[in-house]
């Protein structure tokens, strides 16, 4: 029943993360009721994203044959490295202008764990480190994927540690979990 | 920070509905690691949006100099029309199966309850009808869209109406409205 430009455009939007087919439907008929020109230009922003590739050193998206702000940048210290999920993660940590080491993005996890090939190559460039920081997010599933990445790093890096568990700012003692709670007195200051 | 196609995506898809600058970051990062292929594809469906325009009776987005399928259905009765605010209302309600009127789609409605001057020409489309449902959402704003509405149509039709309250399936009486519980009291069966 929908017309066919729709239909397709919700096939494909509709697979993104966070977006539905519901919601995908109606951002069609958004952007089809914004006319033509707001169109061609949300075109090209997406066949935009076809001028990125993988930052040889740590895997971020960035332009083609470039390396990353982050690893170009020789004020940060290459032996140090965070590694994280996802591209977005690594914007979180950079916002707090706090870390001056370098990332390595692995990727989307699987649940249950298991690393795929490109995740296991991406690690495996890891070695002589002083520190890696595991910043997986520390939930169940991420426990269990941040486990098994230690595993595959115990001889790349002098120090392997992960992100420290704390109230959330705006958090609620009352609903915090007991490791998180232990975690926040061992680390009162 | 963001590498420059990642952001110009962001610029424009962090304004549709629903979608922030956080999750269009993250959509782009997603999009731009899905490789070459993937984000062609996707420009190409975004782009076919361009090939829509509004048909020319109820103005919902169809494929241009057509009338759509639901006002080229000679079974569909011309003279019940439901006034909508978006298309996708209008899939909501075609998806019931229930109703033999046709739609007029009026766009956005802004949350002050003035119409725009072409939500006002599409109103005036409207005349000698049997029925208009003003089908727009029972929330207050949408409330005080309504009663403007049913201003403007006050000669275009023999009837007015609108949508039925009640409780929804799966919601709970407990937490009705006052407005809702009276109307499902009234139509109970």
């Amino acid at each position: 029943m929908l017309p066919d430009p729709i239909r397709k455009f919700v096939e494909i939007f509709a697979k993104l993360p966070g977006i539905g087919p519901r919601q995908a439907t109606r951002i069609a008929f958004h952007m089809a009721n914004q006319g033509k020109n707001s169109v061609s230009e949300a075109a090209k922003a997406v066949a935009g994203l076809g001028n990125l590739s993988v930052c040889a050193s740590c895997f971020t998206a960035t332009l083609a044959n470039s390396v990353c702000a982050v690893c170009s940048n020789p004020k940060r210290n290459p032996k140090i490295i965070a590694v994280v999920e996802k591209e977005t993660d690594l914007t979180s940590i950079e916002k707090t202008g706090k870390f001056e080491g370098r990332y390595l993005v692995l990727g989307e996890l699987k649940k249950d764990g298991i690393l795929n090939e490109m995740q296991k190559l991406r690690l495996k460039t890891l070695k002589n480190a002083d520190e890696i920081i595991i910043a997986i997010n520390p939930t169940t599933y991420g426990d269990i994927n941040a486990e098994i990445i230690s595993q595959e790093l115990k001889n790349s890096s002098k120090k392997l540690t992960r992100l420290g568990r704390g109230i959330p700012t705006g958090g609620e003692i009352e609903f915090a979990d007991e490791a998180t709670l232990e975690s926040a007195l061992e680390h009162r200051k």
